[in-house]
C-alpha cells in the first residue's frame, strides 16, 4: 500500500551541534535501514529546499504513522501524507 | 533527471460524450506509451480525487513541457511541477 | 484501517431534475448499504453546508479509492482524505 | 450534541522536561476520564503529524469550550472546531 | 446557545427573474420570522458586499442546522458557522 | 456605527508572570469600562480559541483604531475588523 | 471618515453588449459624480488588472456601503473595504 | 525599469474558433513587435501550465499598463506584477 | 509615477528599550522628510492594526526601493507594493 | 535550461554581526562568481522586500539544487523554483 509523503525539514539554528551532527546521522541510518527493507522505495530531494519527497510502501496506515513518528528529524519537520491507489492507466 | 508531477482532472460535464471517450482512450495510450519509454516510470492515484502523482524522467524542462503539453487530456487539467534531485540519504 | 473523510457537495443546478433525484436516491442506498456493511461507520451532516464529515474502515488504500470513485455523486464533490492511526491516549 | 475537534500539538523544545513529562500525563489521564464520560467518544492519530481528530458530545458550546480550555496541553495546541449535526442518510 | 453565522450570496445571473424575486421575498420573511422568534437575534450586513454576518440564538446543532438548510437562498450561499460561548470579561 | 471585531490572542511563554497577572486584569478592567459605556455593546469567547469576537458602536474609524489600540493586550494580538451597517432584512 | 477600497472587475463574457456599454457608461458617470463631491477623492488603475485601488470619505458605514452598493458595477466586482484612521507620522 | 510579469491565459472552451485562432494570431504578433522594439525583452513558458513569466522594460507604470491592457489576450488572463531593481550583487 | 504600500510592523518585544525608541523617532523623522518631499504624499493607519496603507510618488522602481530600504522600521516590516497607473474614470 | 527563482531572505536578528558580514560576504562572491560563468544570467531586486527574482542557466536539476543549496544564506532563505521553457512566440 502505497503513500506519497513530503517531509520539509527545520531545524532550529541553535541546536546543540554534536546533537544535530548525531541526529543527522541516525536519520540517514534510519532511513536507509528503511529503503533496503522495502518500505521506503523512493526518496528524493526537492530543489532548492531542505525537503524530501517520498513513497512508502506499508501495510497500514497505523505502520507507517509509526515509522514517521520514529525518524530522529520528527521533531524538526512537516510532513505532509497523501494515500495512493494503483492508476488505471499504469501499466 | 527527474520531476514530480501532480495532475488534476476536471473534465467539463457538458464536453460530447464522443468526443470524452476519444479523449479518454487517446490520453491513455499517449500515457501508456511514454510509461513504455521510460520517460514517465511511475502514475499513481490520488485517493478519493479524480487527480493522479506522476514521476516524468526527462532530458530537459523543455521536454517535459513539450510531453504534458501533449496530453490529449492538457485543456482539462491543473499540473503542479517539482524538479526533483539525488537524495543524499538514497541507496 | 480508518480514515477522515470530508465530502463538499456541489450539484449543478441545471442538471436534470431526474437525473438529480435518482443520483440522490443512488447516493443514499449505496451509502446505507456501506454503513450496514461496516465499511462506513460513521457520516455527520456539517452544520450551515452540504458536506459530511465520515470516517471509513477498510482494507487498503485501494479499496477506500474504489468505495469513493464509485459514489453516486462523486463527480459533484470535493472529497478529502486523511488516514487515521490508533491515538496511544485511546481508551 | 456533536462537534468534531481537530487539535495539532506544538510543544515549545525549550520547555521543561520535568514540566512536559507533568504535562503530557495529565492531558492523557484527563482525555482518558473525558472519554470514559461519553463526552469524548472517539479520538485518532492523524499519520505523520502530532495532531489528532476527535468527537466531542457535549451539551452546549460553553460544555465544549470548557473541555478544551482546562486540556494541560491547550497552550501548546491549535484547535479547530466544526459542529456536527445527524446525516439525514445515517442508518 | 450562540453562532455566530457569515452569509455570502452568489445568485445566478441567469436565474428566472420571478424565482429570483420570489426566493427574496421567502429570504427576507423567513429571517423576520427566526428574527421575531428570537432564534436570530442580530444581522448585519457587511459593507460593500452581498453577506452578512448573523449571530444566531439555539438549543443544538441539529436546530442551527434545519434554520440554515432551509433559508431560501441556501443554495445560492457560502456560510461560515463559528459557536460561541460567554466570555469570561462580559458584563 | 458598527465594526464586527475578531480578537486572537497569543501571550508569549515568556512572559513576566507578573505581567502577566497585570496586563490580563487591566484588559478585563478596560473591556468592562467599554461595554459599560455602550462601545463595545457584545463580546463572545470563540469556542476552543483564545480568542474573541466582538461589536463595537462608535462614532468614527479613529475612535475604533484608538479603542483597540490602547487594549492592555493589543502588543499580542491578531486584530481582524469588518464594518458593518444596517440590513435591509432586520427587524 | 477614510476608507481604502479595492475593486476587481468581472464582467460575463455573454453580457449584452449594449447592456455592457451603457452599465460601463453609467458606471462612469456615477463614479464621477462621487469624485466631483468629494466622497470618492482618489481612484487609481492597478497596473495589469481590470481592478482599482480608490480611498472614500464617508460620515458612515452605511453611506459607504450604499455607495458601493448603487455601483453600476456592483454586481460583477469583488469588493475589499479597509477602515483608515488618521496615522500619526501624518504630517 | 523593469517589471517580473507572469500571464496566466484561460480561453474560455466557448469561444469561437475563427475568433480563437485569430486572437492568438494577433497576441504573437503584437507580443513579438513589442520584444523587437526593447519592451518586452523576455518570455518563457512555464513548464506544465498555459502560463508565461516574462521580464518588461518600460518607462513607467502607465506604459506597463497600456502595453498588458492591449494584449488581445487580457480578458483571459491572470496578470501577476512585481517591481523589480538593480540588485547590488549584479554584475 | 504611484505606487500604493501597505507596510505591516512588527517590532521584537526584546528589542533594546532604547533602540527603538530611537528608531521609531527616526522612522517618524523619515516619513516626515518624505512627505515634505512631495515622495510618500499619503499615509494612513489601518484600524486595529500596527500597520499603514500609503502612496509613493516616484520617478522609477528604483527610486521607491532605495526610500523602502531605507526606512528605519524595515528590518521589523512586511511591505506590500502595488504599482498604479490613471484611471481613465478619474476626473 | 532556464529556471526562475525567487529567494526570500530573512536573517535572524541575533546573528553574530561578524558572521553576517562574513556570510554577506561570501554570498556576493559566490553569486558573482555564479553570474560571470553564466550559470546565474539574470538576479534583481524585488521592490520593497529583502528578496532576489533570478534566472538559473544550468544542465540538470541536480545541478540547480547543488547551486542552491551551497548558498552561504541557504540557511536563511526560502526559495520558489519554476521550471523554464523557451516560449513559441519568442524571437
Amino acid at each position: 500500500m502505497l503513500f506519497s509523503v513530503r517531509m520539509d525539514v527545520d531545524i532550529p539554528r541553535d541546536l546543540d551541534p554534536e546533537v544535530r551532527a548525531d541526529t543527522l546521522a541516525r536519520e540517514k541510518a534510519y532511513s536507509q535501514e528503511l529503503q533496503r527493507s522495502g518500505k521506503w522505495p523512493h526518496i528524493w530531494r526537492v530543489v532548492g529546499a531542505y525537503s524530501n519527497i517520498s513513497v512508502f510502501d506499508v501495510d497500514s496506515n497505523e505502520e507507517l504513522h509509526d515509522l514517521l513518528w520514529n525518524l530522529p528529524l520528527f521533531p524538526y519537520m512537516t510532513i505532509d501524507v497523501t494515500p495512493l491507489a494503483p492508476h488505471p492507466s499504469a501499466i
